[in-house]
């Protein structure tokens, strides 16, 4: 099957630079504060945003080139398939984050809870619903017992 | 900036052919049953995902072609921004859903939930993990009011 070629429709800024600590999840990321830069040519999309207080974030791990199938994720010591995992090293580096909306002037989106890293291209914002995003019964593999919150 | 690359993973093969009324998202698609199948040289990801009850499908809306910025939603009957919106006609066409996942078979996973229609081009499998996916005290904008379940 083809390849599929994705535009940029804007670009991610946080404090987190190349080669800094971020936080793996928005989880461990409460309070940290990014903007997102849209390009002048998507920005009549945001109409109606500015009234979720939640959105997901669609974008391109750019710092990534090269993937592995089985990993060491960062909440076990055990080799793990990637699709059980978040890692970015994935064979398509797409990365989705939920981060908390604070702002919308212009082109500029104030966001919080932000776990990526400075410059990250983004592809795509959706509004976070509940209704659509939110599973009851959950099981969670290899994380149960991982995950202390 | 420069534009992004990706192939398929995988397809999805869901009872929906292009024309039929598609769920609008899973949670309108309950109980409906799917397979998704892994091409080849990725299926060694798929290590312990079994596990998981549900995982996160990343696809291409590959029946999708163009975008507006103003859509009048499912939901709605006034125009909205489409990054406020779940349409599939955005400037890059990702869909995302979050599957029940039923059985994994070397390289066939069987799911239940999809709300996608069928051929779709798989891009990413990531677990659903409630401490990374789910928040709490959300508004969603225009959605207020239009979704009662």
């Amino acid at each position: 099957m083809g390849k599929i070629i994705y535009h940029p429709i804007g670009i991610i800024r946080t404090p987190f630079k190349p080669g800094d600590k971020v936080p793996v999840q928005p989880k461990f990321a409460e309070g940290t504060e990014g903007e997102i830069e849209i390009f002048p040519e998507y920005v009549q999309g945001l109409k109606d945003i500015e009234k979720f207080s939640h959105i997901i974030l669609i974008y391109h791990f750019h710092l990534c080139h090269g993937y592995k199938l089985l990993v060491k994720p960062f909440f076990d010591d055990k080799i793990r398939g990637v699709f059980s995992t978040r890692s970015p090293h994935r064979p398509n580096p797409i990365g989705i984050s939920i981060v908390r909306l604070k702002e919308v002037k212009n082109n500029i989106i104030k966001v919080s809870d932000v776990d990526i890293i400075d410059k990250t291209p983004l592809l795509d914002i959706k509004p976070y619903v509940p209704v659509f995003d939110r599973r009851k019964n959950v099981k969670i593999g290899w994380l149960e017992n991982k995950l202390r919150f």
